[in-house]
């Protein structure tokens, strides 16, 4: 990524020594420093309060001032939500920020939100998701009219919760290509680029698939070992490969979507490869100019978003 | 299953030839004769009102009379649920009935109730599926002292909707071997034998591991496919057997909890292996009497069991 500088944030004291080590010759990389760090269990409220000079608010004030157009952090989740809402702000007419991540799909990636920011969800907030969604898939995944779908648990409408009933309404109001309700495995074998969920549902929806690839890999080479294949090393590796696709959360950042300001999620247990590619997705939400395309597509749906501006 | 017999409800004019021609000397195959069938999309409530002779109908008769042991079958779901629960009846103190599946878990089968019976859930209705599923693992799985998780979002109490706290107060206070918060990804790694979930959430897990097994399989084939190896076939059908185990869905039934009677629920694309797990889920649920002893284990647990009798 020739075109992108890196700003650590953090105890420059104690950084910069450890990027002499790895990469002593390494241009493009500056260091920004800080007094405080929010721990990975403290509450999100409390650490902005307490700790004014902590890396993730730092994080996040560069990015509002315009010295860096996208944050990446694999801390406190719950806390780069919180400086990323109050300190970037929210879009006008966003309710509330969603997590998206991008699932493998047959087809491509499908940018599914939220994935946990929001566990209670209304219908506003899951139509603000699916346009959000459909801007990142056009802008940045280059798909020209995506196709959006709403998790739920048949694809019949009379399938799901209430919740999932009152926003088909609002879906099939707008200017979105929707697709209707959409399972879970559906939506992996490729009906849909984007799909809108409630933060509950859609975390685990992540877990589950986590979950499932990790047993998958356990399960596939223990009897790939009963098998005393002479080119094993050989299947195992191309077996990983494939799976590592499906462990979304230490592959590559998740976007927040509906800040003023690009802001990736990653996984505390994320590696160089999953750092790298947040960095990319940032670099790309950022010269796709993802945000501006969002405040103008919320703006264009403007009369079915609440219009008492009550919501919130 | 040489201590099995088999009642077949239906058309009896269109099965017996099929019989005759497969199995021309099968024993322990009855008939049952009926005249109507539920359609797969028709309304549970519309169906048992218009159709008095539906096989659907008929089986629960059986069941509720004595004359079988279980019912099976692929049918509408909804139709099912329906028929168990009016027909057969609710176990006392029972408020919803539930759905359960047993997911392939690192150490062994992890029952998960409800995949998709009682989307509107109240800690009632979670806390019985635990008593329920708790009651099936100690029974029909022969664990002693069986682990009962709650689906949430984290493994920590703060985390989850309100659903989630509340419920966990429940299932602090009663004999259960609670161990807390799980989520989807940890249910799979062992960490519990029964888990507990509202059935949009489940039926979500469901489904989205049913979809991760598809595109996987898909994946490591096509990959293995450009390794040009010369086992490949035996390379392939090892990944097939170790992912069929997570087609759930296909592989075998699911027993319906808080019913007076066993009522297995199969998918509608069930194969013949699935039908013969299914088959004996039905008998096992029967053979362990397990209705018995969830309606035995609820009743220790009456007192946390809503007071006032208003839940249902």
């Amino acid at each position: 990524m020739p075109d992108v500088e890196i700003l650590l944030v953090g105890d420059q004291a104690r950084i910069e020594p450890l990027v002499e080590r790895i990469a002593p010759t390494a241009e493009r990389i500056g260091f920004f420093h800080c007094t405080e760090v929010v721990a990975m269990d403290e509450k999100a409220a409390r650490s902005l309060r307490s700790k004014p000079d902590s890396s993730m608010k730092r994080c996040a004030e560069l990015v509002a001032e315009g010295r860096a157009q996208a944050m990446v952090s694999a801390g406190n989740t719950g806390a780069q939500v919180a400086v990323s809402s109050l300190i970037m702000g929210l879009i006008p007419t966003v309710s509330r920020p969603g997590i998206a991540v991008n699932f493998p799909g047959r087809h491509g990636s499908v940018t599914t939100v939220d994935v946990g920011a929001n566990i209670y969800c209304r219908p506003q907030h899951l139509f603000e998701y699916g346009i959000m969604g459909s801007v990142y898939q056009r802008y940045v995944e280059g798909k020209e009219n995506p196709r959006v779908g709403l998790l739920s648990i048949g694809s019949e409408r009379s399938k799901g919760t209430e919740l999932v009933k009152e926003t088909i309404a609002l879906f099939e109001a707008s200017n979105l290509n929707f697709v209707g309700n959409v399972e879970g495995n559906a939506m992996l074998t490729g009906v849909c680029d984007v799909l809108a969920c409630d933060g509950f549902a859609g975390n685990i929806m992540l877990k589950t698939s986590e979950g499932v690839c990790e047993m998958l890999l356990e399960r596939i080479l223990h009897s790939i070992d009963d098998l005393r294949l002479a080119d094993r090393p050989a299947v195992a590796a191309v077996i990983r490969k494939a799976l590592s696709a499906y462990d979304y959360s230490a592959y590559g950042g998740a976007p927040l979507f509906g800040i003023k300001g690009v802001s990736i999620i990653c996984h505390g247990r994320s590696n160089a490869l999953a750092i790298t590619n947040a960095i990319r997705a940032g670099a790309d939400f950022a010269r796709h100019k993802v945000i501006q395309h969002i405040t103008e597509e919320l703006e264009r749906n403007k009369a079915l978003l609440d219009p008492a501006g009550l919501e919130n």
